[in-house]
């Protein structure tokens, strides 16, 4: 029958649109079942008005317990060096320029003939030790707190989620040896790490808990490949799978870092989305992620418990930041 | 006679030459009456190696005991904003450019709908709260440690003296309230804070001493005319005097900073050169100048004495940094 | 009925989202009412290939053509200056730095003491007088030659449709003195160029025609307003309106100028799109755009036929090029 | 005799102070015998305020003359591409970057829904087919007509002899085939052409004259390393000679360009300073430099004498231009 075939040829067609249209919030919904409540997927748990997700957690009295970690005052320095040779994540580039500006042939300045060297950066601020800050990553441009990239993200900055709203950061920080738990000098590249792994390795090291407000920071040794195989190091790397991204999230830590560029396991597991524990700590749980954070004299010393210190430079509406936290025990 | 007419000439000729050949010497010496000992006279206390001058005071034991000083757990972010319209000292600039790459025309990345942002930085690092590297001043092109500008600075970076070298800090923080001490708001441009100033300031608010290693902050109230009045903002200050500076290179101090661009008083005083004071206390004494250092809020709550840490991005040869140290009570 | 409503309710359905899907493409096509024949609305004439659109209409026959209206050997400069202070449009900056590497403290290389000055560019492409690319302006994403923005826009370079593809252009090139046809010194801003304002002025000046392959240029006096007054100079003109512009494109020009930076009458004229000028003149008639061209000097001499001669930076993937065309007459 | 002793002390250090102040000015008299006479070894012989050097040569009657040479109407475009490849002297470097303003996620402006790209280049200007403008060379800090370095070089700019001063060219251009002078593909490295070998090209070209105010190219195959073979081709190359220099400054040349990214011979010639064939031409003589300027189609058209036209883009106070001359035929 005509009507017949016809309501099914419209039938058929609607059906494949709405598939279309609406695939990326079936995607989506599978990640958050708890979805439909929040004013939107990516909805704060502190209000409308929130930039900073779980560093909220960072009270003073969790600051003040953090302090109480440090026994022997030895400082550490989780940076790796930034310059025009550090692997980066295509295209980014990095170069500093150093001028004298108004000593040109020689000349100097005043009676005590002062000179002086000034500097000039271009380059990504995803080149090297790095905060990915809540407005780098999105699902379909919906990015952390319900804000849609079209409202806050623009060319000469984001008008929300930059930086510079991240306040100083002084917590508990918790080293996960994951080398050591994987019994290797350096751990396999697309190795992703589960809740088992994290329990594991905590469990291996005397770690009793993982905490509100927490830094995570996890040692895979993937480092000591960088200026020995910048191919290998920058192509592949171990790193947090989705079951201890959610598990983890689910402890509301501040931050998360890593000693690798992706921070995640790439190859991405299978049936993975393309960064997608990324997604689910930065927009779907205000969670900051670190990355190249250099642990190995840390986990020489089994320093795992620590007071972790972290300001980012405020550049104004900057997506990331060129960081280098310091760890104190 | 003619041989004594001549003598004379030529005596006087070498005179001219000399007097030209050694005025900064001569200018340079009566900075420091101990400098004919030193290899050079810029040598470091801490040998021919040394590129981070004072910050070598903040040993283990010092970091242990400032950690002391937190008793409430409050922390304070000390960075003021970095931004196309932050007022620099010419010809600095600086922007930042946000990108989506591969997201072209409204696309996302994989079956999770990924997008994201990324930032460039075009910029000098001495825009907003800076930290100037011991590489930054020099008296006529020799700088910290006996190194002289052409053998270590080049176009794509110094060579030595970097930003990168300077290892975590975490050490004892001291405010010292000029404002308060002198009764004002704002202090007055060209105030030149003398030894009898600061210790007045000590005096005023209880602190006993200033000690090795330390980091001294002083406060001003100057950034209250930020986004105000830029133009007198940048142009003028009060800030360190030399005898001021000497008095804390006396102390041994790791680092001293300032709510001020310029760190130092502005106008310069009577008969000082051009930033004496920046060449008095880094490459004269390998302490660093941190910059716009924004200590509004511990000035309220009467923060002394605290936790002071500071890891600068580690940009390979960099002279500077842009810089949020955090200051923990 | 049962099968019918659910019929109508899904006929509905289909009709509005095809509405939604296709109300582009039924705006873009009132704009062109050949644009069913063609493969794409902004195909090219000159195959699938093509990245250069009317440029290819400037032969040799034509350029020998053009050689001819020089009479008395004067040239002239047509570029105004490009730097930190020249009106751009949001958020385009730049800034020139100079150099001297390898010279630091007044050294010199070798016998002969050879010093050198290097410079850094860091700046946008349309900053002062410049060349739209054909991959500047798109409609809806759909670029020139039916290049989808998703298939050439690359964050490092466009990977077709770049400034690098321009030929050597050496065509003739007609000035329409538009200020001296509306009988004013500088004509005001939102003044839209009809077709009959066109060829008034051309019957004004006594040029007899517009031919395939020339190169037309506006002036409007709009140029004497840089530096005086900087905020009406940028943020609106007079320039050609839809009407002028679909008249040129039917001469199958190959290139338009003004003095202005916009080109096109700002505010737009009642009802037309945003720059929607540029739209019917890049991708859909392969026209290249040029901005701030002054021809102050070339009306004095009323050099109103000429030679004009163009060689763009070919800057790989660049999507603009800051120019300096000359003319000779 | 004492006093005796100390006058041949005194004779010897005055002695050795001007010898040492002096040797710069010995090394340069040498290479010009003239220079007494005039103000500066430098001087300009278009007077005092002059900054464009014999481009002044171009008059008119040049330009129409040149004209007359265009017989085909056959174009040349003489630049090579310039991206982050191009092999560029140290530290040089250059990128574009891409962005789409205001349309982040699949955005676009207005009723016809405009989208365009926006692009920006942070690199050097000397990368790529370039310009050398007056104020790139120096003798120990001496450039083009007696300035002085620390009177017109500044960070932010050079104030005097940055390319915006470089008139509309428009002249004769010569094509010498050094390749095929020298009976091969490609010139050996370190051949510094003599004048011997330009009369000599001259000849077998059939090129009666060298005028004043042409601008002189040479041909050498060198290009065709280019992307082949980028180590030798950046590093080494052949080029003009000091006798071949001083022959073409003699003719009074407008410009001297060659297919090399050196223009002259690298390794530098037995005795000769570095880079003194620039000296010999930018500072000495008001010649400009062109490099890297591909003449391979015109030498297999035997395109020897053209009209040579360039226009610079004119950005304020830049020291070089990234530029692409065209010949016409």
């Amino acid at each position: 029958m005509k009507i017949k075939s016809t309501l099914k040829l419209l039938a058929l067609k609607v059906l494949a649109l709405k598939l279309i249209a609406l695939s990326a919030l079936f995607v989506i919904c599978a990640m958050n079942a708890g979805a439909q409540q929040k004013p939107c997927l990516t909805a704060s748990k502190f209000g409308p008005d929130d930039q900073i997700g779980n560093v909220n957690y960072i009270t003073p009295a969790k600051t003040l317990e953090a302090t109480k970690l440090v026994t022997k005052g030895k400082t550490y320095r989780l940076a790796i060096e930034t310059n025009k040779d550090t692997p980066a994540y295509a295209p980014r580039t990095f170069n500093v320029t150093i001028t004298q500006p108004t000593q040109v042939a020689g000349g100097s300045l005043g009676p005590t003939k002062t000179t002086y060297n000034d500097d000039m950066v271009v380059g990504w601020n995803g080149v090297g030790t790095q905060i990915d800050g809540l407005g780098h990553i999105g699902i379909d441009y919906l990015y952390y707190n319900c804000n849609k990239a079209a409202d806050f993200v623009a060319t000469d900055g984001l008008r929300k989620l930059g930086v510079e709203h991240i306040p100083a950061i002084a917590t508990r920080g918790v080293l996960l040896d994951m080398a050591g738990y994987f019994n290797t000098d350096i751990v396999k590249e697309g190795t992703a790490f589960t809740r088992a792994d994290i329990e594991g390795a905590m469990k291996r090291q005397g770690i009793k808990s993982i905490e509100k407000g927490d830094v995570v920071l996890f040692y895979t040794g993937w480092l000591k490949l960088l200026g020995k195989d910048n191919q290998r190091f920058g192509s592949v790397a171990p790193g947090l799978g989705r079951d201890g991204a959610r598990y983890l999230a689910s402890k509301e830590v501040a931050m998360i870092g890593a000693d690798t560029w992706s921070f995640e396991a790439v190859p991405f597991e299978k049936d993975a989305g393309i960064f997608e524990v990324h997604q689910i700590l930065i927009p779907m749980n205000g969670i900051h992620i670190l990355e190249n954070i250099n642990t190995e004299e840390m986990v020489r010393d089994q320093a795992w418990e620590f007071l972790f210190t972290l300001g980012p430079a405020r550049i104004t509406g900057a997506v990331q930041a060129i960081v280098n936290p310091i760890a104190i025990k």
